[in-house]
């Protein structure tokens, strides 16, 4: 094995005097790098690999820090931390304490923005351009954009920003073609179109077929043949358009793996005096066959075997919280033909892909797009429909005013399946689902459900769809308990929950999953001869009162949750007792007032106290109960 | 005075028989009812007037309820409202339980969904088409939405999705020009260049120009030339073909004043069997001179003179919180050249006219585009400066997750300045700011500050510059108390609250204005012999710990806020009491569970006994006080 270029490289000062073969070779060793580490620690494979020549390409012309490179979601950067002094804590990459799988301004003065959530890198970049315009300055600012994500609305308002403020600035859109496989949205068949000649014109010919046959054509439409047939027209030119037409100059679509091309056109906008998109074709997960075979299952991937691309991860003992959702809800839309599922283009990720096969015409992917998203269940709802938006709790934070405006003013029958609450592991702060709890019960007409394992999960979704009116459900991401899903699931009584446990001394009401960890609680009190009672709240609104009130009968009420303490659950329980005019003991346990790093689960909650010993830790201490009976 | 047209209309039915110069006539007669309506309650008169041949041109061709007419934002639609059985409550309308300035589900079966925040009628629109055609019905959907409320994101979204899905609908862009006066992004500047032959003319020669002094062009670039020059020849073609590109059918721009033009035109886009776009171009406030003259004035208007157009209103005494917020901002920014401002088109609504004039550089308006915003503040702040984002609590919703994701998180010095928080009155429910203190207190690193008075406004401020990091304050709509403003502000403490009366029988917790309220909350108390301290929190974020410790030791602590109660200030006060082992009496007073009507904002708070003396029965109440001593 001979000495690599990549251990020469210990920041991007030192791409400056390589030639395009050196790179090349360079982004070979970045490729092999990348999979021997995400191999062992599971990661973002097919992206990172495609992006490869864009950065190296990218490092090799700027002057990072003082130059600034933003990536959009940020999960394809990968080449960016091995390039910026990062290659001896790679293998670190996505645990705790080591290297995030996204761009993180807290661990490298090279990471620009918290990466993370899409769509949003052109505010940010041009925020940066005006910040630099402002003061003079000249630094160079690019930002690398996929296809998905530029199709959010957050991106296309910064466009629109962007074509008017006519800042200097590089958008790279990286194009890898998920508009073939994925087909959403007018955007991405547009750039489809673009991509290549043949392409294009397919779709060109299919599209005025489709035109020319789209019912009959008014006489009083000024000049409507033409709308139809010449602007096919426009298609010819190689640019795109759309963005041309918002004021930002295009290329035309470049191989991304060709790094001559790539450098020298970049080196030729980074000179425009204004905005400009660099339109960059590339394939993910070229370099890796597994990857280039199955993109999708190596966008994000546990640890596998590097020469099959055999996942090394070991099988599941038990259904995902994911897996039931998706088998609860098509047995639910078996029952009632006015079950849609809706999915802001995480269609696997949130349990959805046996639906859309069953019922490919009452399922919906929007693309990364959740606003929209909501605004569409509440079209459907007001239509008679029963729309189910099954988002990542984190992802639905971008939907908050739809959900209150749309659907809960009008208390209208959707359904919010909260996929990824609470703590995520990995993906760490930018993906924690910590705030859903406190989010949806400010809201008035929300119900929220948050059920502890999979058979309260199809419970909860069923209450949900029959009772109507607007619903939230949280579940966390990971396995659940192993059990049998209901074949046919009751309908839960608003506001009750579920006794787990008699006990006397303390009562434990736990949300969600961690009515496990109060069994477990109840337990370890049990050695300090403390009796515990369990109750699954399943509510957290509307809350038992009732449960609260004889809680408030023992000597310490305890509340446990996978969320932030601030106007959480367990706040709304104070909230409660403070109605009732009770004023007991009382413990409030969740996530305290702070970004929780990416880790484990079961180690990010043993660190913050909220695994089952540090739970009971924090009971017997406020009992004033130091050693075992 | 002949019998009008207008009266003779029950429904939109009436319309059918009706020649089109039968359908001038009455639009003449709705423009008369809107004038006299309006010049008594105010309202939104500009857009009502520029889209009544829109409307009226609509109900002479569809058949609603079962057809659905959506107006987008909504408050263009008074003459739908006049058209649809509405017309003898009219003159009720914006106040407390008469007729809602926006279309409202719960007032008529003819309005669609609760219009009032921007940019989501499109989704709605396809959700319901996406319904329709579930079911294999054939109803017609039409949405009208403004240039404005193009532009948004979730419109974006919306569009992206529509031209992929093809379900039949018309969307009918209100093209008022607001493109010309506000001059605000890419796309508005493509819709002027589509407006006319002259317009689109000159903008093209002027980019032209533009594009050929835009810095050398690389060699590297595959056919530049091309893009920058030839693609100038697609404006020739007068459509537009940004709709037409994401898969939308376009008409030219019509005039949208001439209702036999656009009975035609509708009726045959309504045939079409896909999404049709109707450029339609109207002027805001037509056949009202006052209101063409200054559409800007008479977007929302108070009381006015009809013959003069001048206002009713009588000269308020002192600034509003949101003058008070313009002048403070100017000072710091004479002080620091690092402040920037930036609205979300609402440049005169967030007192930012006076910024814009003296601060032309530092001052950014995004359009309707509340989420690029927030990602644009994150950038500059990114960059070392100090951008504050001015916009109202309602609409911030749109941006939580930037909020949280791109500005909490790396916690940066960005500061939301939340106008028109609390109950705003005569908007209604889409317009309250009820959750903003509930959902920027649990975003970790955020800091939240409710000034009392324009005083303390400048205080809030001042602190927030200074001390850096992200800082959310929130003021209400409506005048502040009169004062001067300090010149030179002094930096407030984080979590200490200001005592602004002594006592000791009770403790009164103030959030903002309402320790107005509580001050005459406890001359009332003091006439039934109980003491009561009055304590300006100042502080939602951190709160004051010792004050709230000695407020434990009263016989009862009352917060009040002028927001929700579930998770928010008084639920953050029973954190902090808890948290502190203290368990007093509490009374936590805020707005219940509930959306809250339109109405005087002095009228919502006395039904919520939210006002000095439904406040002061509370806490007697409490007490067990039922008579003065």
């Amino acid at each position: 094995m001979g000495a690599r270029l990549l251990d020469s490289i210990s920041g991007p000062q030192d791409l400056k005097g390589l030639s395009v073969r050196q790179l090349q070779d360079l982004s070979q060793e970045i490729r092999e790098e990348i999979l021997a580490t995400t191999s062992v620690t599971g990661g973002h494979v097919a992206s990172s690999l495609g992006a490869v020549e864009i950065i190296v390409a990218a490092h090799s012309l700027l002057d990072c820090p003082k130059d600034k490179l933003l990536f959009d979601v940020g999960h394809q950067a990968y080449a960016h931390k091995l390039l910026t002094g990062r290659r001896d804590q790679f293998s670190t990459l996505r645990t705790y304490g080591g290297i995030s799988g996204f761009p993180k301004p807290s661990e490298s003065p090279y990471d620009v923005h918290p990466s993370g959530h899409a769509s949003d890198s052109l505010s940010v970049a041009l925020g940066l351009a005006k910040s630099r315009d402002l003061r003079g300055e000249t630094s160079k600012i690019v930002t690398v954009i996929g296809d998905a994500s530029i199709s959010g609305g957050m991106a296309f308002e910064a466009l629109n920003h962007i074509g008017q403020a006519q800042c200097p600035m590089v958008v790279i859109l990286n194009d890898n073609e998920m508009s073939i496989s994925r087909n959403v949205g007018g955007l991405m068949r547009h750039l489809g179109m673009m991509r290549t000649t043949n392409h294009y014109r397919e779709a060109r010919d299919g599209l005025q077929d489709a035109m020319e046959s789209a019912g009959r054509i008014g006489r009083g439409l000024v000049s409507w043949g033409r709308s139809a047939k010449d602007s096919m027209k426009q298609f010819l030119i190689p640019h795109s358009m759309i963005f041309e037409q918002l004021g930002i100059v295009c290329t035309t679509p470049l191989d991304g793996h060709d790094l001559g091309l790539l450098r020298e056109v970049m080196a030729a906008c980074l000179e425009m005096n204004g905005p400009v998109l660099m339109h960059v074709v590339t394939k993910k997960g070229v370099g890796y066959p597994p990857a280039m075979a199955n993109p999708e299952r190596f966008h994000g991937v546990g640890p596998y075997d590097l020469k099959t691309g055999a996942s090394n991860k070991p099988a599941p003992a038990a259904l995902t919280f994911t897996d039931a959702f998706g088998k609860a809800l098509c047995a639910e839309a078996r029952r009632d033909a006015r079950v849609v599922a809706i999915t802001a283009a995480m269609k696997g990720g949130t349990g959805l892909s046996d639906f859309s096969r069953e019922f490919p015409k009452r399922f919906v992917d929007v693309g990364i797009a959740e606003g929209h998203a909501v605004g569409l269940a509440s079209g459907l709802a007001t239509g008679g429909d029963k729309p189910v938006v099954a988002v990542y709790s984190t992802f639905l934070q971008r939907a908050f005013d739809q959900i209150v405006i749309n659907c809960a003013l009008p208390k209208l029958d959707v359904v919010f399946c909260i996929d990824r609450a609470g703590l995520v592991g990995d993906d760490g702060p930018t993906h924690h689902g910590m705030l859903d709890m406190a989010y949806m019960r400010m809201i008035p007409n929300m119900r929220v459900l948050a059920p502890s394992n999979e058979v309260e999960l199809a419970l909860a979704l069923h209450t949900a769809l029959s009772l109507g009116g607007p619903f939230a459900i949280r579940y966390p991401r990971g396995e659940a308990s192993g059990w049998e899903l209901p074949e046919y699931p009751e309908v839960l009584q608003p506001g009750c929950a579920n006794v787990l446990r008699e006990g006397e001394d303390v009562a434990l009401l736990a949300f969600g999953h961690f009515a496990k960890n109060a069994l477990e609680v109840a337990d370890i009190l049990a050695g300090f001869g403390v009796s515990a009672r369990v109750i699954d709240m399943r509510w957290v609104k509307p809350l038992d009162m009732q449960a609260i009130a004889q809680a408030a009968e023992t000597k310490l009420v305890v509340t446990v949750e996978d969320g932030v303490v601030a106007g959480g659950a367990g706040s709304g329980v104070l909230e409660a007792l403070n109605e009732m005019g009770l004023r007991p003991e009382t413990l409030v346990l969740g996530i305290p007032d702070t970004f929780v790093p990416q880790g484990k689960i079961s180690q990010l909650h043993h660190q913050l106290n909220l695994d089952a010993e540090g739970i009971a830790v924090s009971v017997l201490q406020k009992l004033g109960i130091t050693d075992p009976q």
